[in-house]
């Protein structure tokens, strides 16, 4: 099956999975029944086994899961078995908070550039990193075969970051602006926005 | 229809439904096709009339729909014609990003309350807010009937904030450390994660 002919929402569950199941490996079992994997996730075992069937054959009847090779197998079709470049625009909150997570100090992530148009800012280190022009963006990136971009600027410069990093040959962007960005198809963009979560969250609450 | 036989999935697209009408809306557009809001939303004609028939019967053949009256009714389904209270906890640089997020300053979510342990920070203003001991959470949140709770804490701290809170009458939690939090049924937790959201990303990238 071709990956773009798998359901998004399959898709958008495998982390979900992979951090449970991480946490199950770390807890030190080796094997989970689906029931409890999906007690662990709020969903019903059959859902996880038809996620999982997209992708091959996983768990034995009367057994489960071995934990170790299923969490192999998630990173190996998330691409998280493979090293990413990452170049960060906009270092005020959002930015600085990013560069302390501890997520791209271990793993397949590693933020490679850092940029900001602040002239207090670029030349500094923050966390470690130095801060480069935001005019130097296209070029930086292209040299540094940087494959995902993180935008963490204000909204009405966000669209301009998104066009430098494509620029750069980009092919990822992770957008914290909460402004939309159209760009063409051969460019994913994810955008993550308190308010989007917010309203989901509201539509299962009782005001 | 109860609206937890309504599928998740449709539930997560309205937001993006409703931040795609409101451009429309702002472009002075007053109708737009199923075709157009398809192409702007990245998903076929058919899913979107599919998702919203779970809500009643929206638009005209050969005309579309009417851009703010289906703003409206999704806001009425998303519950955000309501007024919500905030907590926030932590203001590091998640929380610091979030108390100057344009989003709590207008619209139907206000950020009421804000909780830190550091001492240096109890007792200051921030954003216009007075930081209050995280040891008063419950208390407080209880007194000033405060429904959603955001927990932008370290990871060690995370689920000691989220009892406190639900301690306190919370019954929705957007969870930005990077740590699953499992609370009993009656109270929604949703997480904010960057990892996530790289991991579905790199999904669709050729490495």
């Amino acid at each position: 099956m071709r990956k773009d002919e798998i359901p998004k929402e399959t898709v958008n569950r495998l982390p979900i999975y992979l951090r449970c199941l991480n946490r199950i490996l770390l807890r030190g079992h080796s094997t989970i029944s689906s029931d409890e994997l999906a007690n662990l996730v709020s969903m019903s075992p059959a859902k996880i086994r038809k996620d999982l069937s997209y992708f091959g054959k996983f768990g034995t009847r009367g057994v489960g899961y071995e934990v170790k090779p299923l969490i192999e197998r998630i990173r190996g079709i998330l691409n998280l078995d493979k090293n990413w470049k990452l170049a960060l625009v906009g270092v005020g909150n959002v930015g600085s908070a990013l560069l302390s997570h501890p997520g791209f100090h271990r793993g397949c992530f590693k933020i490679e550039l850092v940029f900001d148009d602040d002239p207090e800012l670029i030349g500094k280190e923050i966390s470690g990193k130095k801060v480069h022009d935001s005019s130097e963006i296209s070029n930086l990136v292209e040299k540094g075969l940087v494959q995902i971009g993180i935008i963490a600027v204000p909204n009405e410069k966000a669209r301009d970051v998104a066009e430098r990093l494509v620029r750069g040959g980009v092919t990822g962007i992770i957008n914290f602006a909460p402004v939309s960005i159209d760009l063409h198809d051969d460019v994913k963009i994810y955008q993550i926005d308190i308010s989007t979560e917010l309203s989901r969250l509201t539509y299962h609450m009782v005001p």
